[in-house]
């Protein structure tokens, strides 16, 4: 295991925190709650953005940016939007600084005070509809396709790097649509580019589903989400979807003439992922010796390191390397060739362990005399002997499976960590060990709520493409048409 | 000219604001001074991102984040820096809202004030600086190279669309350094690096130079700018560098110990362009008709519009149309093919000519006939009659010749518009004609600040890689060593 990371079953909380540190992904900021995201770690958000704005404008959307700050009467109005949002706002008050007068620094000016105070943005669905009122009147100005990449800020009381924090990084994509039937076709849609996303870029396997009226984003009238297992075997919500109704488009008043000439509100959706999938990447499949990075997100997919001394060795092995590694290059696989001559091989195998870097090539003196060298892949720590004849091939083989074992892993994970649930004494022990408890419900805020109170399991969501099955509810024994899934949850 | 646009010689100023509008540019917001950037101008900027963000890291940058909030006492822990930013910061001073016990609406929570209030970022140094105290030990950490992509947001009283507005978005560059040459050299490169993008990418030319004392970024030593003369004759300040000596790193205590053992301070640069690029964009090359866009900055580069009637025509034309889009995709030059027959061609061609797309295709039966389109330019507004065959490599040539011709057009207008002036009378009259005067001045802030008053005028910039030349200030007849560019400015 990597040098000061405690490991997994040790606690695996702290694993989570001293791995994001030691890999360089982030680290806390001076600002309660909120994060400094550093290079390492911003490359692989930023492949992550690349991946899903590429899938976004293949469906149509395109990108816009609307202002960070939204006015207070705003939030106001849509009733249950405000009762969501209320409680973790960042309020602008003032909008100027002066010196002073009692000593040195510097004191709020209380004559700049705002005539509305302004929020820092939490989502924004307000300011957004605000503006599509004056860009709909007729059927022919809809759909209305836009992202945003952009910051938000929630003021949690307890934060939690990437999973949890004041201000975290998003996009959220707000469509507007003339009919009922093609805002759910587009929530829908969205939910699917989601579980794509997970599955083909994070190697994370994703259930599909519909959260309970008591779970749903404020101001939906659906919410789709994508849940995935961590290797504790809770649940983590790694994107959602929501079905809006007209809710929005009635509180801010946004209506079109349809074909046959008559005013209607305008139907919505909003989805939204953000820098909390970072969590959910370290979490699903790093191990003791630090990251594992699915070789399509990983800043450096391939590591060479050579075994040397002096630099006539250095040169040896170099006019061998540096056409794989223009090779490599070629095929748009990102390598690194480090040839530092500071740190030690040993030194820099732990380093790009730590790092979850998926391939590594050690190379040196006899390896040339054998025309081979070692190949060592993160997932499995699994060492090859490997002819450089030809190598450039089997790297790239070979991290197209390294992507899918990864998913694979994770996927048997899940299966053998999620288990039917008949009995309310079987609830009460398996939650305790974790894992997804597929199970009845009544369909009952009452019983979700008091499930939540005794055990901490909340209904992570009523999965979606399953077949009904008639049973009783796990707590209160009344019928139930199809099974949910409980789950602790991140 | 563009319907409902005014022409540039009856008001400049409003012809630009309606051009923003009618483009589809950008919109003023709800929030004073805060702009939504549409769909079509945000494309724009995506293009400006892209080829920027890749020129940063071919010269070894990476991008990062850091937080939104600035506390309070960090602002001022640098005495010029707090003095040029603390008059226009947004201040968030509490951290939620409540329920108005006296009616409808929600309020500011009183018992939710913050301990410290912070300040929505204006720029980063501060937050960066303080974080890179934590980084930096050994010269083995320097250099340090990082960008940040940020919304950011001064308080400023006028606004301007994209020009000047309260919340922008931009890229700062940050970064530290073992030596002050070291320092020095990138604070050169990286304004080399914004006049080669002005003028490969935005076909707009700019001269590089030096900001007088008084024009310096609060906290630097020396701040580098490129500046461009927009139609009007006034100059636009298009990007900056900072060289920032050891202040911020005096401010933040950030100490590095040297190859020798020695405990240094670190030296710092920090480099930024904003959405104002837009607005420099726009007012740089547009005519009375609406945009030009430079080929390489277009979201659309190629329309192509048929001439129909009926689906039989249409399709006959798509079957000659359909491969040539294929092909230019393949080029990837972006092509759009508008076969919507609820608009007709001439309310087409008006409005790709007010979003300035820089070829235009039209084809109708008797072209087919012939085996020929016509072909029109944005920029020169000229049509010509071309071969279907070979229309591919015609347009590639005639994209290239557009963004060539469109930084000939500009260059050849400045060069028309650079004046040498020698005595306070010409300098006088001069200033009411527009445009840049380039004048010897004696150095002294007094000067500069009397110029200003009396002209409006200020020094643009010291240029660099110009030839010293003796002569006597324009102003007060004191010795001066260089000639200097006064402009009015937006």
């Amino acid at each position: 295991m990597a040098k000061g990371l405690p490991t997994r079953s040790e606690n695996y909380s702290e694993w989570y925190n001293e791995l994001v540190k030691k890999a360089d992904l982030a680290e806390n900021s001076a600002v309660r709650g909120c994060m400094i995201i550093k290079p390492y770690g911003y490359s692989i958000w930023e492949k992550m953005q690349r991946a899903l704005d590429d899938m976004f404008k293949e469906t149509g959307h395109s990108n816009a940016y609307f202002p960070l700050f939204i006015p207070k009467s705003f939030l106001s109005k849509e009733a249950s939007h405000v009762e969501g949002f209320a409680k973790e706002c960042a309020v602008v008050t003032h909008y100027r600084l002066k010196n002073d007068p009692d000593g040195k620094g510097v004191i709020v000016d209380p004559e700049a005070k705002l005539e509305e105070e302004l929020i820092v943005r939490p989502t924004s669905e307000t300011v957004i509809w605000s503006t599509y009122k004056n860009w709909v009147q007729s059927y022919r100005d809809l759909p209305i396709l836009i992202n945003q990449w952009a910051n938000v800020v929630r003021w949690e009381m307890r934060t939690r790097i990437f999973l949890r924090t004041a201000e975290f990084l998003w996009q959220e994509g707000h469509t507007a649509h003339a009919t009922q039937k093609e805002a759910e076709d587009e929530t829908r849609q969205m939910l699917e580019i989601y579980a794509q996303f997970a599955e083909e870029w994070m190697a994370l396997p994703v259930i599909k589903g519909a959260k309970t009226a008591n779970e749903r984003f404020a101001g939906a009238e659906e919410t789709l989400c994508i849940e995935a297992m961590m290797q504790d075997g809770k649940a983590l919500q790694a994107g959602t979807s929501h079905f809006l109704g007209q809710n929005f488009a009635k509180a801010f008043d946004v209506k079109f003439q349809d074909k046959a000439g008559n005013l209607e509100h305008v139907w919505g959706t909003s989805w939204g992922v953000s820098t909390r999938l970072m969590g959910a990447l370290i979490m699903a499949h790093s191990d003791d010796n630090g990251l594992v990075l699915p070789p399509k997100l990983a800043p450096i997919q391939v590591v060479i390191v050579p075994i040397f001394k002096g630099d006539e060795q250095l040169d040896a092995i170099s006019e061998k390397i540096d056409p794989l590694v223009k090779v490599l290059k070629s095929k748009k696989i990102s390598v690194k060739f480090d040839k530092d001559d500071q740190a030690r091989p040993g030194w820099k195998f732990a380093e790009y362990e730590l790092k979850g870097v998926p391939v590594r090539v050690a190379v040196g003196m006899r390896d040339l005399e054998s025309g081979t060298v070692e190949v060592a892949r993160r997932d499995t720590l699994e060492k090859s002997v490997v002819p450089i004849e030809g190598l450039d091939a089997y790297i790239e083989q070979l991290l197209e499976d390294i992507q899918t074992n990864i998913y694979k892993k994770a996927l048997d994970f899940r299966t053998e960590n999620i288990f039917k649930i008949d009995t309310w004494d079987d609830f009460l022990v398996q939650i305790e060990k974790g894992g997804f408890l597929s199970a009845h419900w009544d369909g009952t805020s009452e019983t979700e709520e008091k499930i939540k109170e005794l055990t901490k399991a909340t209904i992570r969501c009523i999965p979606l493409d399953t077949e009904e099955e008639a049973g009783s509810c796990v707590f209160s024994g009344k019928p139930s048409a199809q099974r949910v899934v409980f789950a602790r949850a991140y």
